[in-house]
């Protein structure tokens, strides 16, 4: 099967246009077929700021009121997408800028949970990603450049968390591709200790990954992550790999890869 | 060939969550392939305004400077577009929203225009639409909806006029479809008499409308919109049609259409 990375861009490099367009530059050298998916980084809290719309925090998830989707919608499917799809077009990389709910791509379900309403709020149907519009892409000679928005198929657009679009993509995939998926933001990958950036674990298994929970070694804001990338290994994704948007063109050598490996074995 | 309707809402609708629902209910009943071109209505405007950004208009256009660019790409091709596309998936239609950028499909030119600076306002590059990905969009069952941002090849975006996007995607398909150009907004038709609406012409040829020019019968906002019109009929387009957004269904029976019929002869 042909490789295929699926790499998310997240964090600072989204909100910084010099390390968005460095990132890019790399992102285009990589020589395997591609996917991207991004985030929204500050500028969608920044926005409704702005606009004077209040954020409502449960648990550290944001809750999504009709504004604050509008809001969403605006700077991850618009703004975001848009300016990275020309970016890119200008690299000489034919992009194009998908949502889940463009082409049915990424149906989703409106989270609920117990008593709390999350608001518009979706987690992706992964038995229903429209695998064959993403191939077809691929098969043209385009990178598809997803955002976290899906919708419900009832007419409503919904806010998704990206590192699990990647996952769920990833996984649906996997029939297809040899993925790599691959996390990328502005910390270098996952450290022993969150303070000191010379302690990277370069390589984590299932079991490994186990006792680093039980351990709680692994920090709040990277579990997640970890069980996003778990997930989509357990589902035939090859490898997982955590690391900095800088040090992206390192996978290129796909045996000597910068950051945190996660696999099965 | 094969019919293929080009579709542009325009006006009130897009503000108007019950009109625009409506004519997707209408739209999505059209029996023929069709492509959706949607302008921006008045939300670019009000976002812009909450923010505090001030819009400066020459000879009636719009001035697009980089805030008010970022405004266009959050609206159209962000809020508008997704939301019509999560509308239409919910009537069934598998639809794909499309910017300009995405694919390569609309290459546009940053307008000059003497010693006017319009900011980023793009002009479509007719010769070079992606005339390739729509036909394999259409092919494959889905329905593209474009929104009136195009980009500039050099990594810019660019704020484009909705009427002559779907002129120029008109032009560009009719040599594979027998294409029918719909300019649909709150107005019947084409009226000689502005005030009133019992005035409406059924029917214009090219040369009534150099006529209609000539005797300055055709209203000043009305004159874009007529030549884009014959500019798309000299191009191969069969017919152009302006009529109101009420109306759309009346398309099914192409002998009897309401509004106003554009034909070369």
């Amino acid at each position: 099967m042909e490789k295929l990375f699926v790499i998310k861009i997240g964090g600072t490099a989204i909100d910084d246009e010099v390390q968005l367009d460095s990132f890019l530059r790399d992102f285009a050298n990589l020589k395997e077929k591609k996917i991207l998916v991004h985030g929204g980084g500050k500028l969608a809290t920044d926005l409704a700021t702005k606009l004077g719309i209040q954020q409502q925090m449960i648990d550290g998830r944001r809750i999504t009121d009709a504004a604050t989707l509008d809001v969403c919608t605006m700077v991850y499917a618009g703004l975001v997408n848009k300016k990275i799809v020309a970016k890119l077009q200008a690299l000489g990389i034919n992009a194009l800028g998908i949502s889940g709910a463009d082409g049915n791509c990424i149906p989703a379900k409106r989270r609920t949970h117990g008593e709390i309403d999350y608001g518009f709020v979706g987690d992706p149907d992964d038995e229903k990603i429209n695998t064959d519009l993403i191939i077809s892409v691929l098969t043209q000679q385009m990178l598809p450049v997803f955002c976290a928005i899906t919708h419900d198929g009832k007419g409503n657009l919904l806010n998704t968390n990206a590192d699990t679009i990647a996952a769920v993509l990833s996984s649906a995939l996997s029939s297809y591709f040899q993925v790599q998926l691959v996390y990328s933001f502005e910390k270098d990958g996952v450290l022993k200790n969150i303070n000191d950036h010379q302690t990277i674990i370069s390589q984590i298994n299932r079991e490994e990954y186990l006792k680093l929970k039980t351990d709680k070694i692994i920090s709040n804001g990277m579990i997640p992550k970890m069980d996003n990338a778990f997930g989509a290994i357990y589902k035939g994704v090859r490898n997982v790999f955590i690391m900095n948007t800088k040090d992206i063109s390192s996978l290129n050598n796909i045996t000597n890869v910068k950051g945190t490996k996660l696999s099965l074995a």
